[in-house]
């Protein structure tokens, strides 16, 4: 290690109970000899959070420095459908599954650290990846005094066997079938499953079926298309079938319709923060259905002025969050401009689901903007004079025929 | 009419051979008293062309005044590849199939204008929508002195029944399944078909499944998927499962397979450069393999620098096509740099085809960006010290924590 | 008159109480039979507003038709402070003098219009300029039914000996130094006088002394500098050396500092909206201050981020407030960003105003983001570690690294 | 220092022949007991070199390791005069004189280690500035395995103190003058002197005269303006009243001209990359007088669509440059475009220099765009047709109707 160790009296661990961030228990508590408060988050992975209490108790954690939270509907209101109203897509594709978690887990965190006094955090994640980053912005940007730990940049257990070594060294079980490499690593949250390494690291072989855990393949999916309406307010969506349902309830059903029709599925090859580009594959069920559906609706509600600029800032909205800059100014002014536009983005969107596809058939609004008088072939009542047409036309070509006649002229 | 009719005396008349046009040709014989010259495109709208020619000698056009030409390979190499280089979707999903054909077809009308001393051009788009903005735009930028005819701006034949009757008067032949009003309008070419007005009008109601006539069904599509390989080289594709072919086959072939899996239906409603908002229904079954089957290709040869401006410039370029600004230099400017981005954007693309959706399921190039060396989880030889990361994470937190603790002292 | 004259029973005119808006005023009478309805502003263009007044009464308005309102207040805070928020410059260079005051003027003669239940608005800009753009949109995007009324694009009065006829026709007085023609035309309010045309119009001719109207010649202005303060909140100027002012009282202020230093002097070749180029020279004495000033506020409290964000929006704001999209909601929702980044830019910039220059010279803020400690040469107690600026560095770099390699592999 | 020193053979140093780099020199040699190469370059800064060769030899440095380059050329035409093109100004007001010396300066130190077989460059930047980072992008973006020493990051001589004694040590001559410290620290080229640190830290605090040395005051500037005219071909500067230049000459004549009228000073806090705000004062008299005649000779050459393009883009080319990524692929993209917008920007520009301003006061150019029929208040026989503006503004204004109307019914 190359700088001493800090001084440090107590630290909250972002602790999943699994194998690895149990080592880093243990390994906080040996090297720092600080007291480890572990908060366990449930984001909608999947896993129950239970086995991690009794995890950290067996680690030695003390009972009142066991953290467990549902954040299951603040994750989705206040981080993924903000995310959404921006249709944000990483790189022109990518629907930012992991990146948008990082904020919250490391908020919760920073707010328990305050509460219990402690003067450090400390995250799982690796050396090479994004979401170090994520979590470290989001810790400064809170707390700026607070001191990271990031064991996987810090200790020496750089292979598989020194990491079982110590662990068994320190008495943390480890499962069977944690023995063997995992042929890929995973994360997951009501968002996304995202799997990469090992068996995905040749960006030109296909994926292997055995990696996907959140939606079939489409080939398995039913044979009937399912048309679902999705209800919107303001920007976010709200009910489906008519059902209304908050945030995180409405999340897990369209995963579970994502689910059935095989939707959702991105094979990608992406360029990381750090510097270098990786592949990996992404399941968004539900999100890929909500991206196409809010797109849908705002068709209908958005005047093309904020459109547009919602259209140009998006990548840039969306690098922010990829890099981890979500509590930055620029992301929180972005923001800002994105939630305003969506006061009319209201109605709802009828969209098709089948075998890998969600594709919109049909939406209405009682704030459209659509005019059916306007847009008719035959001349209405309405207040659209074809020769009008004429002089938008003469007026836009003025500037390029007076550039044509002095391009001729240099010639 | 609000002006007194221009004087002239020679008009070329883009003709498709169709009812429509052939009223504009009889119209502008009779209005403006000037000779009529032709110009009938194969763009890959999938129409024999010597219908054209006979109806046009019917009408009383000299033959040397009939131009039919064979546009799909300059179509596809200078208008399509250029446009997907970019990556270019307006609006966040439309491929802009009938944006990319305006300016070809008005560029090659106002070669033949000078050719045969033409002091006017003429085309059959209405006073609605997108197009006549296009066709004018580019003859004006081309030749800045042109002048205009747009019948559906100028004459009085407003409605279905003074067109038929303007036809019978003049001799012009009516189709019997002309004489009813099409239930939908349609413009194709080798990128597309699209489809609107009349049953499509309504933005909630699906649209019905007589309307495609491009790809099937995703139900009706094949139960099995389908994988191709498109080569590129320099962001053009360049072959379909190593075989090579010239940019008009290679469209065909996308157009066909996308065909028979279902792949390429858009239900959209758009903003017109006009004002008023439209829906459409767009068939591009090759155009979108072809683009996810270039974004497969650039993620992996593509610099992120390069990667990211390209994605931030995408909007306003697409903006620009679909405004019908191609032979402007702004378009031309943004061109010169996404064609430059592509210099290594060579290599091949797997993609499957199945019921609709169109997937990256690998990829592999020679001037490949991706190392593994440096992305996998074991630290190794490479020139990656995850103590960098956290050198980084700092100096790109510094602002971030300076000014959380400027906004504790305002607060 | 290419259409017939619409239905009009009332209009609301943006009458100066000059030769041309009484020629105007007139012509609605005669023309459309009308009611009219005068609407006289004090923007700060420096003019008596009563004999506007007595103007209207004698050519036959009755007394409760005729508004006259000091808007100087309404002006600067609403319009003015707003735009210089954004550091708006058109084209580089240009500080929006004439088109910031455009949409006050016609939501004033809107409101009006509501008021006196008028069915039509009219103004005086001509045909050829921006103005006519931006008052028609403004009127548009309020009342969206709205009559409008643009006489230079309707009436046959082409020439000014037409216009002098008709004035002498209808009883309106002309001062005798109306008689002939202005060497130049001018528009002026608080924030700036512009003058084009005629004498202005050959670019490579140096704008005659007898133009300037609200600045000195830098080579009349004293010898000595004048040093000022200039205290912000919420990045709106409030106090000048430590008095405060409002909003108009303190641009009036600038004005007059401005004016005898002779700052503020610009000779610009612009691009007009509606398609052509054009030369003005405009004179914003205060708003120069005021914007270097501003930015002068802004360095020093305003993240870096942010920053940056708003330079790279700037352009587009500034072209939509050339352009006349005032009321948008692209302009609000940039509004909204730029306001919101204002939150903390507070505080006092120094300024030297000598001889046509205004350059910041000290700025001090309780929010201060400058941080002496981390910007010293000496490495202190500070969170900022040398060597963190290597891996910054490293990880910076990969990409490019990675790219030489692979570049030299294509070459 | 964290990490044991690399095995370096042969280094390539960018030497000055100062103090401090003497001491890298000496350094470098003790430290890493490698062969070292000097390399010297002339770029403006307004300094012999031959006391550098000769202080090199006096070191030890082998006579055929010793390189002295003139780059003034080199470094206006491919550096200075591209960057003038764009109009380049980092956070609204910077012209990046000491940005873009840094990647000619590496550029050449690369090219030396190839010519020599050196494995590693080495730059006499700070830990805390901006240099270290352009050094080391363009070092490795050049030759990616290069080996990097940045002695001011690794070394311990952290003080001044320390310095000296390791200057006495070392048999290092040290100039009278250099025994206390700087009251700030300078660095100079033919675009600008930057002047920063100490007396210039407290950004509150007027900067004291004597740290000016490359302009007069305004207040010593000549009583009487000069005028001057610029010549352009295809953007970049020619001539100077009518006689032809080379890049440096041309340069050095503004300079000098910039100079005595006292013009290009900027009181500056500004954004470092690296994370932390800085205060500066740079001196740019020649760049600052180009920065205004380039824009002057592009108002009247430039279509809007390109003008309003580069402005657009500016921010993010001027930040590319500050931040150090002249050689990467987005910055040349960018370049790219920019160039080819100049292809018609050719023309002159006069010029009026006084006490500290640069005004454009008249452009003439054989390619202009301006057309004094099309902006004549007269309508003449051009092709501008008042009523077009109508039609052009209803269909600008038609989204904007559409939309109250929705919004009031939302309300």
């Amino acid at each position: 290690m190359s700088q001493p160790p800090k001084k440090i009296s107590r630290v909250v661990l972002a602790y999943s109970g699994g194998l690895d961030t149990s080592i880093i228990l243990k390994w906080l508590q040996t090297t720092y000899g600080c007291e480890v408060v572990t908060f366990t988050a449930d984001l909608g992975q999947g896993e129950e959070l239970e086995p991690a209490r009794q995890k950290a108790l067996l680690l030695g954690i003390k009972p009142e420095n066991i953290y467990i939270e549902d954040l299951r509907d603040e994750f989705v209101r206040d981080y993924v459908f903000p995310m959404f109203r921006a249709n944000a897509q990483y790189e022109g594709l990518y629907l930012l599954g992991t990146s948008i978690a990082r904020p919250l887990i490391a908020k919760k965190q920073i707010e328990i650290a305050r509460a219990v006094g402690a003067d450090a955090v400390c995250h799982g994640a690796t050396g090479k990846g994004n979401d170090q980053v994520r979590f470290e912005l989001s810790y400064y940007a809170l707390e700026p005094d607070i001191q990271v730990i990031a064991p996987w940049r810090e200790w020496n257990l750089t292979s598989r066997t020194a990491l079982l070594e110590f662990a068994e060294q320190n008495q943390i079980p480890i499962a069977k079938d944690k023995r063997g490499e995992a042929p890929f690593s995973v994360d997951a949250n009501l968002l996304h499953v995202s799997s990469e390494g090992k068996v995905l690291e040749d960006p030109a072989e296909e994926v292997p079926d055995y990696v996907f855990s959140r939606t079939v393949s489409p080939e398995q999916a039913p044979d009937r298309a399912t048309i679902i309406e999705v209800g919107f307010e303001r920007g976010d969506a709200v009910s489906i079938d008519g059902e209304a349902l908050g945030p995180a309830a409405l999340l897990t059903r369209l995963n579970e319709l994502g689910r059935v029709n095989g939707i959702g599925r991105l094979d990608l090859v992406e360029n990381r923060f750090v510097g270098m580009k990786s592949r990996g594959m992404y399941e968004t069920p539900g999100g890929t259905i909500l991206y196409f559906a809010h797109r849908g609706i705002e068709q209908l509600t958005l005047d093309r002025g904020a459109a547009h600029l919602k259209d140009e800032l998006m990548p840039r909205y969306a690098e922010l969050i990829y890099n981890g800059f979500w509590f930055s100014p620029e992301r929180e002014l972005l923001q800002g401009l994105i939630d305003r536009s969506q006061e009319f983005v209201t109605g709802t969107v009828r969209v098709k689901l089948y075998k890998g596809s969600a594709s919109v058939v049909g939406r209405a609004s009682p704030y459209s903007l659509y005019d059916q008088d306007l847009v008719t072939f035959e001349e209405g009542a309405v207040a659209y004079d074809h020769r009008d047409a004429a002089g938008f036309i003469k007026l836009n070509a003025l500037r390029l025929r007076t550039l044509a006649k002095r391009n001729r002229r240099g010639a």
